[in-house]
């Protein structure tokens, strides 16, 4: 007997990197969960279709789990995106008051938790959320990596 | 013969924060002007109305003015707002390749354009907007002292 595995917060959250590309977009996908560990929101980057220079996963899927939650302050809950977020969205984690950030492949160009200017230590930052990087990295590099590829 | 003079955009920006004031929201104001002029956009933060943590009054703007544009880029654009910048609307701004960030009040605790992470100086930041801070600066720091007085 096989016990059935749900996919893991990280794995939605690929998935919706692949549903990207697939479109075009740059792959990243973000995902939502609650204290509970239920998923609130999952999306991905849609900032061709929407025509929106803020449409980031996280961005989306932190406004989603909101909407859905009632409160624009998300204590308790925890965000998956499969690269690491660019400043804009690392700001957004904290205006949340998400609890932990969990990201995939790192973003030395464009990142703002890790690299560049690691948002949640400066002095403007006023909730910082836990960060655990590279969960779930090299599938997430993976699939960034093959997308510049293809369009070079 | 007196010649009637339409409102400068920091103007409009600060009638929006004054409307952000009167419904209990942090009176920040914020348009978004095009290249020859004239206002795409014009929102206030709203954060609690649609409980959205990203709802601040320039990620607003900005989106309804690239809606409006059907572009993501809103190059030759520029932004007013009644406050310096957070860390996310200045990345959002740097995303949106606005040409200008016009703001008024500095806000030394929380902002991210001469405060905190100064994001558009930061290695993340690939879109560096042209900076005037200062503009309309004494109204709009009123309106902010009166809203956090009242609710002390």
């Amino acid at each position: 007997m096989t016990i059935a595995r749900l996919p893991t917060p990280m794995a939605l959250a690929l998935a919706e990197a692949e549903a990207a590309a697939a479109v075009g977009e740059v792959p990243v996908g973000a995902v939502v969960v609650g204290p509970d560990g239920a998923v609130l929101a999952r999306d991905r980057n849609r900032i061709e279709e929407r025509r929106d220079p803020t449409a980031h996963a996280e961005i989306l899927a932190i406004r989603a789990a909101a909407a859905l939650m009632g409160t624009p302050r998300l204590v308790g809950c925890d965000l998956y995106v499969t690269l690491e977020p660019c400043p804009m969205c690392a700001f957004a984690a904290s205006l949340a008051r998400l609890r932990r950030v969990y990201y995939g492949a790192e973003d030395p160009k464009g990142g703002g938790v890790d690299h560049g200017p690691r948002i949640f230590a400066s002095s403007s930052c006023h909730h910082r959320p836990e960060v655990y990087g590279g969960i779930g990295e090299r599938k997430a590099a993976v699939l960034l990596r093959g997308f510049f590829k293809e369009r070079r």
